[in-house]
C-alpha cells in the first residue's frame, strides 16, 4: 500500500478512536512530558502491521523516534518487544491502542495463514485468500495474507472470470458450457475458472478448456479423482486445480496431499483471534 | 446509524468488490434477466446487518424486492431462509458477496455477544465491548454488540476518563491519586473510572471515590474480594465494578457470580468466526 | 486539534477565498518578489488561532518564516504586533484575508469567553460554552474557549444524558423521574443532568439522583433557593448545580454570587463581534 | 445552494451534533413515538435558513411533515410560529439544536443586513458584504446578506480585481498606476476597482479609469468631496464609489447621503448576535 | 457505472462550471420560468454520455422532462435531434453547457472507435484502446470504447501482466525469458502478455508460452511474419497475437489482414475531435 | 495550482492507473533496484505538465532524483530528452504511463494554443479558451493554455455576465436589451458581453453599452464590418469584440486582421492529438 493510504486509513483509525479528544490523558500528563515505550507481543507470532504502527506515533508526536525490532512477515516469539518508543508521553499513551489494534488485527491473518503454509510445505500447493473480507478492509487483510506467506485470489470481480454454480444455472438456459467459455475468451483477456460442485461435472468442465477449475466442498477423495482425471484429459496444458470449502488446520495437509494445485481458505480473512500484544510504559 | 452512513458504507464495500466492473455477471446473463434468489444461514445465529444487505441489493437494482423474514436481533435457526429477493439476476449475483460479508461478519458479532449475555443471564450483570475493534469499524461492530444483547463500553477516547496502568505511573510523580479524581472532577463532567491491577491497590482507589473501577485480570476469589472491600467501603454510593482481561465463554458465569457490576469482553469485537451463510438462486 | 485537520481546514478555507486564482496579486506582484509583513491587533484581545494562521501561510509558501510574538490565550494589549512575516509577496498578500479571518474569528470567542471568566473570577464557579455553535465548526469554537478560560460544556449528544423539558414531557407518560434516572443509569456509563424550569420541580428532580441539574432562566434569587434546597436534601454528594439562560456580562458575577457551580453561556460561541486585526506590509 | 450541497452541510452539521448517538433521547423516547413540534422566533427577524432546518428533519426522519409558515426573506414578528413538524419525537429532539442553529445564525445575518438596507432606503445605494466570513462558510453567509436585501460583494480573490494598499505599494516600485490598470485591462476581462485611503490619491486614481473605487476610511466630508471630484473628472462614465471601513447602523445614512454608490460593511457577516428561536413540542 | 458514481461526477462537473452561481440566468430569467430546449447534433455520431446529460438536468431541475431519442451505442444522423427538455428555463441554460460537454467529449471517442471497429469489419480481429486515457477519467473514456464497438485492454496495471521491453531489461539480467514466465505463472492467477519489437526476438518469447504477445511498432509484413510463425511454433494453443503502435485509420484495415487477434489503438482516447452538438431553446 | 491539489490529481489518478498493485513490476524487478530512466519527445512540443510528472514519481519514490531539463512554457524540439530520474526502478515503471498521460495531453494543449498564437502574432490580438473543456479538468487545462500564450476566458457562469442568444430569447420577452444590461450593471459587478449572431442586432447591442460583444460564427467580412460599426458608434470607450465559432489554424489569421481585439478557440481545449512522448530505461 501506498504511504498517502496508510496515512489516510490511520487517519481515519486516530480520529474515530480520539473523538473530540483524549481527556484521560490530557488531564493527567503534561505536553511535554517524555517517556519510553515498548509493544511486546504475548504469543508466538508472525508480525504484520508495522507501517501502520509507525503511522499512528508520527502522526500524534511527529518527532516521536520509532524503533521496530522486527519486520512484517518476521516469525516473533512470545514476549519478544516489537517497537520501542521514545518521544511524547501524550503521543504514546493516545496512539497505543489504535497501533495495537492494527498489529493485533493484521498480526492475527498473517500468523493463521503461517500455520496453513507450514502445514502443507511438504506439497508444491498454494494456499489462497478469498473475498471473505471485512467490508471495505480488504486491501490490508491481503497484505496481510502475504506477509503470512499466502497468495492472493482475485482481487475483485473485475479480475478474472470465475463461473460459479449460480452462474452456470443461468448461463446454462442459452449454450453449452463450452459454448460459454468460448465466448468468454473472446470477450475478455482474463482467465477463466469455472466451479464444480460434483466430480460427473468435471469431464464437461474440463473440455471447456478453462484455466483453473474450483473443485468445491469435495472430499480428498473425490479431490484426488480430479486431480487424476484432470492429468488424463488433459495431458499437455492441465488446468490448475483449486480446492475450497470446509478447509481447516485439520484437514489442509490431506488436501495438499491430494494433488491440487491451489487450497483457496475462507477463514484466512473472514475468521480471526486477534494476537494479544501489549504497550508498557517506562516511565 | 444514519441511512445515508450505511449507504456510504455499502458503496465503499460494492466499489472495492466490483473494481471496474463484474465480468463474469456481465458477460454471462442478460441486462434484463430476472431471478429469485434466497439467502439462508448454515449456523444458529443472532441475525445482524439486515439494512446493510439491504443497501447493497437496492444500490445494484433500484427496483429489487428485498423480503426480510426476521430482523436484527432476532435468533436464527441453522436452515432457515433469511431473505428473499427478486430482481435483475446481474443485480443478485454481483450483490452476493458484499451482502453475505455484511451479514455473516456482523452476525458473528451480534452472536458471540449473545453466548456471553446469555451465559451471565441469572446474574444482574452487563456484558460490555472495549475498544479492541477493526479499525474504522467501530460503529458497526458496535452496533452488533448491542444486537446481541451487549452494552456499549466508551465510544471513544473522549467519552469518559479510564484512568489505566500506564496513566498512574505518569500521574503518581506528582500528585496523590485522590487529588488527580478530585481535580479531573473539576475539569470534565465526564465519569471517572481507575484501572486497578492489584488489590492492595484498591482502598487507595476507593478513596478518590471514582464512578468506575476497573479490576484488571483478577481471579474469581480476587474479585469477590474487591466486591466485599468496596460495598464496606463506600456503603453509600458504591462504584461500579468492571471486570476485564481474559474472560471467556467457559469463565464467564464464575465472574458473574462474583458480584462485579459489569464484564468487559475484548473478545466480543477483536475475535471472531464468521458465520456461514449462503445465497441460492433460484433460476 | 491534530495538525492534519488544521491542514485540511486551512485548505478549505483558502480555496473558498482563492477560488480559480488571486488574479490581482498575480497580475500586479512578481513571483519571486520578497516581503515583510506584520499582523498587528487594533483591539485587546485574547488570542487565538495562531496555528491556523501559521497553516495559511506556509501552505502558500513553503519557506515562509512565522515569527509568532504570543500564543494562543496569551492576553495582547491594542496595538501589538501578533506575527511577523517574511517571504513571497504573493504568498502574503493572497494569504492575508484568511489569516486575519482565523484570527479575529477566534480571538473574538476567547476574549469573550475571557471576559465572563474574569467577571467571576471571585467565585468557584466554571463559565462553560453550550451547543449553539456555528454548524460544523464546533471543534475550533470550542478550543478558542478553552483559550479563554472556559470549559467545554459536553461536545454533542453522545456524551453526557441531559434530560430537556421536552423530553421529561415524554418520559413523564411513562414513569416517574427517579425511574427514568435509576433506568438510564443502568442504559449507560454517561453522567446524567436533568432541566429544571420552575423552582417547584427541584425537589423531584434532586430525588432522582442526577449527577447534574440545569437551572435553567432562573433570578438570581430562585437560584440561591435551589442551591439551599439542594445542600439540604443532599448533604454528602449534592449534583453539581448550573445556571444557563439569559446570561449576560451584566448579570454573571450576580448569578456566580448565588453559589452554582457551573454558568453555561450560549453567547461565547452564538454572537461574537470579531476583533479588528490588519496586515501590514513592509514593502 | 444547490439541494445536494445543503445536505451535504446538514448531514455533516449532524454529524458533528449526534456523534455516536443521541442517548438522552434514545434511551427516554420510544422509537415509534410521534409528536406535533413548533419552532417559534422570540425576536422580530428577517427569515433565513429554511432549507436547512428542513433537510435536518428529513434525514432523521424521511416522513416528517414540515409545513413552513415563512420562507426565506420574510420579516417575521417576535413570537410567530416559523415551523410546524409533525412526525418522529425522537428525530424532532435530535434534530432541535442543528435546526436552531442553522436559522438563528444565518437569520442574523439576513436581519443585520436588512437593518441597513432600511436605514440607506431613501437613497440610490447599495449595501454589499465583505470577504470577512466564517472559514468554509462563506456560500450560505453571503446567501443570507441576500435574503436580507443586501448584494454580495466579489466571491473570491479571482472574481474581481481590487488592488488594495498593499498591491499599489508593490506595484509602484515598477509601473504609475495608469499604466498598471492599462495593463491589467489587457490581462483580464474583470472589473478593476481601486483602493483610496487619501483623498489627495484620488485624482491619479481617476485618471487609471478603474471602473469602481474603493473610499476606504473616510468621514463623511471626505467621501462628498470624492463624489464630487469623480463627477468633475468623469462626467460621462464616472467608476463606481465604494464607501469602506468602519460602517455602523449609525453612521450608514450620513454616507449613504454623501451620494456614494455603494457602501460594504463587515459586520454584515464578521460579527452576529444570534437570533432567539426555541422549539417547542406538543406531545 | 453505477449512478451514484455518475451522480458524484457530474455534480463536481456542475460545480466547476457553475462556481458561486450562473449570475446571467438568474439575473436574466425568472426563477420559475418553463421552456422546452432541444438538443442535437451538427455532425454524424455515435452516441455515448446520455446518462451523464440526464443527471446534469436531474440535479439542477428535478422535474425536468428528458425525452431521449437515442440511446448510447446508437448511430445518429447529422442534424438529428437528440434530447427534448421540458422545465425550468433556468436548469436548461444553466446545464447546457456540462451537458454538451459530457456527450460531445464522449460521443467523440465512442464514433472514433466506430470508424476503426468498421474499418476491420471484414476481419475476425478486435480493436482495443489502452491505458493512454485522461488522467483520471478512464471508467468514462472506456465506456465510450465499448460503446463504438470497441473492447477494452486492461484496465489498470494490476488486470493482467504485460512485460513491456523496459521490463525485459532488468529482468534479462537474472534470469532466461521462460525463466521468468514460469516463475509468474505460479505467483499470480492473471494472463500474461510478453513485447515484442523484433521479430528475431519473437521465437523466444513463444517459447516462454505467454497468453498473449504484443507486438510493437511493425509493418504488415513483419506482423504477417509472425502470425505464421506463431502458428508454426505452436499449433494447438497459440498466444493470441496484438499489434500495437501507430495504428490510423488508414493503416488498420492493411493491419487486421495481417491475421492478428487484436489491434490496440492509442488515439481512441488519447486523441479526439469534439463532436459538434449544440443546445436549441425553443422560448 | 497549490501543491496540495496537484498531489490530489496525481494521487487519484495513480490510484486509477494502478488499482490494488503493479503485479508486473512487483513481481519482475527487486525493490531496492535502482535506474536511471529518461523522458523524450518524439515530436516538437510547447511542454507542459512538469509538477504533475514530478509528482507522480516523488509519491513512488520519495528519494527519486528528477531532474528536469525544461520547463511549463518552453518550446522544445522532437528528440530532446525533458526529464532524467535516478531512483527505484519500480517507481520509475509504475509511474511511466501516468507521467506520460499529463505531459502529453497537456503540452497537447500547449501546444495547439501555441499555434494559433504564433499564426496571429502579427495582429494585437489575444487568443482565448472556452468552457468546452472536459469535465473536472478545466484548472488544468486553462493552465496548459496559458502555458501557449492563450489567455483564459470567464472560468464559470459565475465570473462574467453572457447574454448569449438563448437568454436574449427569454429576456426579449419583458424588457429591451438596453434596460436589461442596465439592470444587470446595477445588480452585479461583474463585466457584461452579449453575443450577436447577425450584423443587424450589432447597434442595439452597442447602444445597450455592455463592455464586450461576441460575434458568433461572422465571416471576416461581417467581423471587418462589425468592427467599423463599433468604432463609429462608441468612439470614446468601444466594447472589446470578441470573434468566435468555427476559428481554425487556417482561418484565424484571416479574422485576426478584421480588427476584433478577442478570438475564442474551442478547440484549444475540446480537441486534442496528444504529444508522442516515451520513457527510456537506462538499465
Amino acid at each position: 500500500m501506498h504511504h498517502e493510504e496508510i496515512k489516510k486509513t490511520v487517519l481515519a483509525a486516530l480520529k474515530e478512536d480520539i473523538g473530540a479528544g483524549d481527556i484521560t490523558t490530557t488531564l493527567v500528563v503534561g505536553s511535554s512530558h517524555k517517556s519510553k515505550g515498548v509493544i511486546l507481543t504475548r504469543e508466538d507470532v508472525v508480525l504484520c502491521g508495522m507501517a501502520f504502527a509507525h503511522e499512528v506515533f508520527s502522526l500524534l508526536d511527529p518527532k516521536m523516534e520509532f524503533m521496530a525490532h522486527f519486520k512484517d512477515g518476521d516469525k516473533v516469539k512470545k514476549g519478544a518487544s516489537l517497537i520501542t518508543l521514545n518521544g511524547k508521553t501524550r503521543a504514546i499513551l493516545t496512539g497505543e491502542r489504535v497501533a495495537l489494534n492494527f498489529l493485533s488485527y493484521l498480526s492475527a491473518i498473517a500468523t493463521r495463514t503461517h500455520f496453513f503454509t507450514e502445514a502443507v510445505k511438504p506439497y508444491p500447493v498454494k494456499i489462497l485468500d478469498t473475498r471473505k473480507t471485512t467490508p471495505c478492509a480488504r486491501p490490508i487483510e491481503r497484505y496481510a495474507v502475504r506477509c503470512g506467506g499466502g497468495v492472493n485470489h482475485r482481487f475483485n470481480l473485475h479480475d478474472m472470470v470465475l463461473l460459479k454454480d449460480n452462474h452456470r444455472v443461468i448461463s446454462r438456459e442459452k449454450e453449452k458450457l463450452s459454448e460459454t467459455v468460448r465466448r468468454l475468451h473472446i470477450k475478455t483477456h482474463k482467465k477463466i475458472e469455472i466451479e464444480v460442485d460434483h466430480l460427473w461435472e468435471l469431464e464437461e468442465v474440463l473440455k471447456a478448456h478453462p484455466e483453473m477449475v474450483l473443485l468445491d466442498n469435495m472430499t480428498p477423495l473425490e479431490l484426488k479423482k480430479a486431480v487424476v482425471m484432470t492429468r488424463k484429459c488433459c495431458p499437455n496444458k492441465p488446468p490448475l486445480l483449486e480446492a475450497s470449502g470446509g478447509i481447516t488446520l485439520e484437514n489442509v495437509k490431506k488436501i495438499a496431499a491430494t494433488g491440487v494445485d491451489r487450497i483457496s481458505v475462507g477463514s484466512l480473512t473472514h475468521s480471526r483471534k486477534a494476537i494479544d500484544m501489549t504497550l508498557e510504559l517506562m516511565g
